[in-house]
């Protein structure tokens, strides 16, 4: 049985962690603020009886052992978080793990398999591009090589943030495959508050691509310089501001087009910006429709470089497609959930999760619970209690059959 | 006579100060490197026998003594600089008032009235607005009070960073009226350069609008959040940018339209910003035109109000009409340039100067001199030497005219 009062309760401890004004956190990952929500959950791991290794990016792996050995049954997410995060994002299914794990404890059962409880480095991608960077070295798609060597956003390097805070682990990447995998996580979108449907049944996750845009122009004085005589970088910035909107628009569908970075140089206010520095977040869960917005992302850029003699170079920071999840792990979700008298929903995710990159080595599928008003990367994130504790226990049942109770 | 090595050697000197790659200069107002320029600049005043005063907003006035006592015949400039900043911008002025008294010196004339070369504070108004700062305070336009305590970009006081850099003087402001002004400063735009003209006779300084635009919507996640329910203050950021250059090339004639500055909160990639931060530099030779750029805008941001529900809140950082110069003074500035065999050309200043400030207490105009290519606020600003010299020239013909040589 669950205990929803422990698992409240530490998700109140956790978000006291880099607490921010309005009840949210600002945990970026690798800085000390994740070190001391790491350390905090690293803690209640061991606590817990747990076996809690620490891999060469970082990631957190604590191991319940089961009637026989092998590989794992392996729930989890993320506690690093963007700047202005809420304290359900990732940290609910970390922390939610940790309750299954208490659960089986008070009860006195082992399982067949063993059951890990995992929290993966980087997930938000928000300092470091890309995002879920700790699964992605995990499940071996990108090189730990490569992802030590990312630059944030302030300048310093995952490697070195990583050793500075003390999470470079012995254990080896990639890791070890699971049986399966299981995330819990809140919706972070609309869907289920509006529906009122208690359970996400989430059969995919969409394409993501994130690109960073360097335009260069000309400084110039903003009282001399006539309108047809500049290149003018920060123009140029907010016209792709502009096209993006139109571009999701025109597309229709479920596309989304973000610009949530942008930096002017020299910045000051009657200076011609010479350069302009911003990233462009465009998604779908169609890979096609994702490639045509790329397509018209890339023909206007090429229309400034022209109309503004501008000169633009663009940089990937992350591309992921669309990811479909284990038919069998989505049916096994929503029999639980109904099951338990449940209301459920099959649903794509809009946001990446760690999950799409496990899904490339074992049986993966997501639970979602309803965000309030589909508010998320906001102090005002909230999923209301009983919707917490229905998502643990449908949590529970599911790892429970996969492990073996 | 004009010592042209002196001038060039003084102009290059202090280039140093501050210096930047590509042969510019970063020397922000009452930043350390403003100290040393300011430094190296009295120093030079005092070795040519100026009586120097720094008032409370840090002007500095040198003033050469006549036959008779009463107010000076007064040029000047400034030395601060944008972060981009050319060596001649302000500095030339200044520069080329000091060789008029070098060259007043080495012939031994005392004037009929004294002869002082002033520097202004925060001319730029790059780091702290409104620009013009120093000369609208000795003017006694801006009180000294609100003054001190304007806020800088890095939020840093006007009053504060003068104490820190020991340059809130004794003198009184506003300071006492000179006889008459006038400023020698590079033209900045690309007029005579284009013409082949070697002298513009300045008539007017067109208006100037700046203001600072606070948008605030909702933090949320870039790949759940539908387009529709996005209250994104980053869009409306890039929807007024491209707003203004549209609204200048709509206007046409001379309207000018520039964001320099912007800053998005929290500014990660995958984040819907909450706060966009931006500047808009609107100018146009016209007060009527100038109003109705300013009523557009505004209709502008009340549309975004409506269409992305964002808060937006304005603050007028500057706001100058525009400024007719004294005719006698034209006039006189035009014959003299005549008079030394240079060709001339009547025009209205694109940039803003301390002069447009003085005149307003006593008779003023200015002269230019070519900017190759129009470019300035931008290490590449260039003005080639023979027009330094006939620029000097001509401030040494007026300005012993006016002081009686
Ligand atoms: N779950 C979540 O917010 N992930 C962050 C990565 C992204 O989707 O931008
Ligand atoms: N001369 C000059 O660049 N002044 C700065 C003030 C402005 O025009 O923006």
């Amino acid at each position: 049985q669950i205990d929803p009062d422990r698992l409240h309760r530490r998700i109140a401890a956790l978000a006291e962690v880099g607490a921010i004004e309005g009840g949210g956190c600002a945990r970026l990952a690798l800085t000390d603020a994740d070190r001391a929500g790491r350390d905090l959950v690293c803690g209640w791991m061991r606590e817990l009886g747990l076996a809690v290794t620490v891999d060469a990016i970082g990631n957190v792996v604590g191991v319940r052992a089961g009637r026989v050995d092998g590989p794992p049954v392996m729930t989890g997410s993320h506690i690093d978080t963007v700047r202005t995060g809420g304290r359900y994002d990732g940290n609910y299914g970390v922390l939610a793990g940790l309750e299954v794990v208490a659960a089986l404890n008070d009860a006195g059962v082992t399982t067949e398999h063993p059951l890990a409880v995992a929290f993966f480095t980087n997930e938000e991608g928000a300092r470091f591009a890309p995002d879920m960077m700790g699964s992605l070295v995990y499940t071996g798609v990108l090189a730990l090589d490569e992802a030590l060597a990312v630059q944030g956003i302030d300048g310093a390097t995952v490697g070195g943030e990583l050793a500075r805070i003390g999470y470079a682990g012995p254990a080896p990447v990639p890791g070890a495959v699971p049986r399966a995998f299981v995330e819990l996580h809140v919706e972070q979108g609309p869907v289920l508050d509006r529906e009122g449907t208690e359970i996400g049944v989430v059969e995919s996750v969409q394409g993501i691509s994130w690109t960073e845009i360097d335009i260069r122009g000309t400084s110039n004085h903003a009282g001399t310089t006539p309108m047809s005589l500049r290149r003018d970088a920060g123009w140029a910035a907010g016209s792709i501001i502009a096209f993006v909107r139109e571009l999701a628009q025109e597309l229709g569908g479920d596309q989304v087009a973000t610009v949530g970075r942008i930096e002017f140089f020299p910045n000051l206010v009657n200076v011609v910006p010479n350069r302009a520095v911003l990233t462009v977040d465009l998604r779908n869960t169609d890979e096609a429709r994702l490639r045509l917005a790329e397509a018209r992302l890339a023909a206007h850029l090429d229309a400034l470089r022209d109309a503004e003699k501008v000169d633009i170079a663009t940089r990937k920071l992350a591309r992921f497609a669309p990811v479909p999840f284990a038919p069998e792990m989505t049916a096994r979700i929503e029999r639980h959930a109904r099951a338990q008298g449940l209301s459920t929903r099959r649903m794509p995710s809009g946001a990446g999760h760690d999950a799409q990159m496990l899904a490339a080595v074992c049986p993966t599928a997501m639970i979602f619970v309803p965000s309030v008003d589909g508010i998320s990367h906001n102090v005002r994130e909230y999923t209301r209690p009983h919707h917490i504790e229905a998502g643990a226990r449908v949590l529970l049942a599911v790892l429970g059959e996969l492990a073996g109770a």
